[in-house]
């Protein structure tokens, strides 16, 4: 029997994290100030985060140590397994070379919990004792539930009310890992006492989401703020996923023509591609695929500018690619790539055209993921059905060429906690949404007055 | 760092499943056919199950080569990990040394699998075309969905409707798998037509669907049936986990001093126990712990007789541990653990000795899954739940006792699907039950005229 997946043993597992900022060709603007437009300086920063991520969202340094106890723990669920997808290569008849790395045997789920592990750990060392957050589909909220409740850390989420409602699972499972789930508006927080004075009965948002949970943080000193994707710390953390990968591919014996992640705010997509863009920096052919919805396609559509991380403009101005932070996208089932902007990490590395966006419709991704889950048995999150509707477009062309590429997948998470979306599929319900121009450019006219970055060119 | 878990190569994957029926002390006495009181030949199951798992439900031989076919697929969740549970261990204060084996890998969450595949394979090289099944969890029917659809075969599931409507996640798994899943009763089969003329509203009972999954079965010269659990070719199967298990362990350097599953139909239990029963006939020192609901106390409070393994009669009649056909269990929050008998091979097994039954009531279990949630991060079936009790009891008496014991567990699936339960005991809904003995007594009467098998006693 031909060898099907690769379990790296835990003496393999990554010691250090990899900095691409460090290797990027354009070195990356730094956040402004929303007040005065100035850079941000650690001092900004220190209410909101443990000054140890603030430290590792500036550094220049390549590789970043691991802390032991956060080895210890990664155990839980690191290394993962990579898989040769015989069963789909044989479905598609297609001589292209499958590979995928399954981030879904975390206990959420997802490939969330890898930095939510590093965050925990950094913020227990810095005196927190309690973390916020916000989560809108819920994957971010449960993984850093479990991953504060390992490092006995309290935790406490604000929830979209209208995923609080619909996804109780995702809400059970932040209980059970100890944490506090709130619907959000919320009457916590000003931030959500003024939106339900306004209007009562607001479903609520990720942006006001974020707002309730920063202002929570800031307004205790024990209390901190973690975000689970977009900023360079986050993505940093990542990247233990390509790092195994790496070495999983040359076990197979196999490098990768092709590396596919889909991308909502760039984490599990940087995870895994980084390591493979060093390479490439390096001068290794590979090319480096970002998938993102086509209702949804700040990569594909959005320019890059300053903008700010939220709706209601508390955060620092990032550099990204950005549909303009009162861009309301439309209601898919794929609330992970529902986010306006992209990694500033990863739109710099657009720019330098070290990766390549695509955007795919909705249909195609579930068609995708069903065709996925009938033949490796796998059923993927609706966000990484976007990866794998790629994938297959990537071994159709390679049969239409007729070649032996070799085609790697980051399979960031299972879907069993978001049946309702394969219900929608399956039933009929749900089309596809090609967004126009004019809702773009409405969007982006508030971004007009914003200062653009500088933009080096390779 | 100390290793937290063992992954086997692909090469160390068994080539064979264990028949413990060949190393029994005390040989099982046949299944009965209903009408005659004569043992079944297996003539009268052709209209059920292709003849190889009619072969192997009689065989006497120690060991059954694994089909390569099924080998192959087993490597998309086979082998599955053993982990110690370090911080478990550290929670409990206990010097015994925990493992357990990871069944919640499978595209399933479960080790349901481990013989949906093999019936799958063999079904399809007899020429079955369609297979049918009952599910009432829904474990079960969503694992034997994914099997067929890997050896491409149509898949029917009769899941009792209540079910049905409150576990939408379950069918959906289905669904995208390909199969097709009615509520029972339907109107799609006489035995359900009969219970919907009398009361059009039942919500159904996993008795109902397996009258209806059989008849559909026997209507068709190209349907067959399959079972999840209780008979022995199922139970065969799932001697890959207690396999890989022992391999595990010699890795780790230990041997279990006790083994623990839960048991309902006996399958996951089975699979992981029966290996180290040969051990234990053979003269090495280990205890067997199989785990109940003390709402459904089959093997501690039933007598060992013959019995229907359904409650309209139709099936053979089992020697096993029964509660009586009629008996209705409380619906407690694990579906799996629900079924008034208890596999003839557990039974037989029971009776010499070689396995300890224990009851646990429902609290504790949920209690012990968030704690090996808080710990370990794993959140678990509720099934499981009951075996996570079993081992921080034992944990907790080898601290009393201040003995290293070495403990492992049958970790045998994820709660994801099943959140709806932590709900009910997070907000306080549970409560125990413990089973008055009248009903035992009342549902016992029905199987009083039936004949009891020989009871051989070492």
């Amino acid at each position: 029997m031909e060898v099907k997946k690769i379990f790296l043993p835990e003496s393999e597992l990554p010691r250090q994290w990899y900095n691409i900022a460090a290797d990027m060709p354009t070195p990356l603007e730094p956040p402004l100030h929303p007040g005065t437009g100035q850079p941000v300086g650690p001092d900004d920063l220190a209410p909101i985060f443990p000054m140890p991520l603030i430290e590792q969202e500036v550094s220049q340094q390549q590789f970043i140590d691991i802390p032991e106890a956060v080895l210890e723990k990664y155990l839980i669920w690191r290394p993962t397994p990579m898989y040769r997808a015989f069963n789909l290569e044989k479905h598609l008849d297609t001589p292209a070379r499958i590979y995928f790395k399954n981030e879904g045997v975390s206990p959420a789920g997802s490939h969330k919990p890898n930095t939510a592990l590093a965050q925990a750990y950094y913020n227990k060392i810095s005196g927190t004792k309690r973390i916020t957050t916000e989560t809108g589909a819920g994957q971010w909220g449960s993984a850093l539930s479990m991953c504060c409740c390992l490092f006995g850390l309290e935790c406490k989420v604000y929830m979209v009310k209208v995923s609080y409602q619909q996804k109780p699972y995702r809400r059970l499972m932040m209980e059970t890992w100890g944490a506090k789930c709130t619907p959000s508006p919320s009457s916590e927080t000003n931030a959500g006492r003024k939106i339900l004075e306004k209007n009562p009965d607001s479903p609520g948002s990720l942006g006001i989401a974020i707002s309730e949970a920063v202002e929570a943080a800031v307004m205790d000193e024990e209390t901190k703020y973690s975000l689970g994707s977009v900023l360079n710390h986050v993505l940093l953390h990542q990247t233990v996923v390509g790092q195994e990968a790496q070495k999983q591919m040359a076990q197979f014996g196999d490098y990768p023509d092709v590396v596919i992640g889909c991308a909502g705010g760039g984490s599990n997509f940087a995870g895994m591609t980084f390591p493979f863009i060093r390479d490439k920096i390096n001068g290794k052919q590979v090319e480096i695929l970002a998938v993102e919805p086509a209702s949804c396609p700040t990569m594909t559509r959005g320019p890059f500018a300053y903008d700010f991380g939220d709706t209601v403009q508390m955060t620092p101005l990032l550099p990204m690619h950005t549909l303009g932070h009162s861009f309301v996208p439309e209601p898919i089932h794929a609330g992970g790539l529902r986010y306006h902007g992209m990694a500033p990490l990863v739109s710099q590395l657009i720019l330098d055209n070290l990766i390549t966006p695509m955007a795919i419709p909705q249909l195609e991704t579930f068609e995708a993921g069903i065709t996925f889950a009938r033949t490796e048995g796998f059923i993927s999150a609706p966000e990484t059905d976007h990866a794998v509707a790629a994938l297959i477009r990537e071994a159709l062309k390679a049969k239409e060429e007729g070649k032996e590429k070799v085609l790697l997948l980051n399979w960031s998470g299972h879907g069993l906690v978001d049946m309702a979306a394969y219900e929608a599929y399956l039933s009929g319900k749900l089309k596809n949404y090609e967004l126009p121009q004019e809702e773009i450019d409405r969007a982006l006219s508030d971004i007009e007055p914003l200062p653009k970055p500088k933009q080096y060119r390779k």
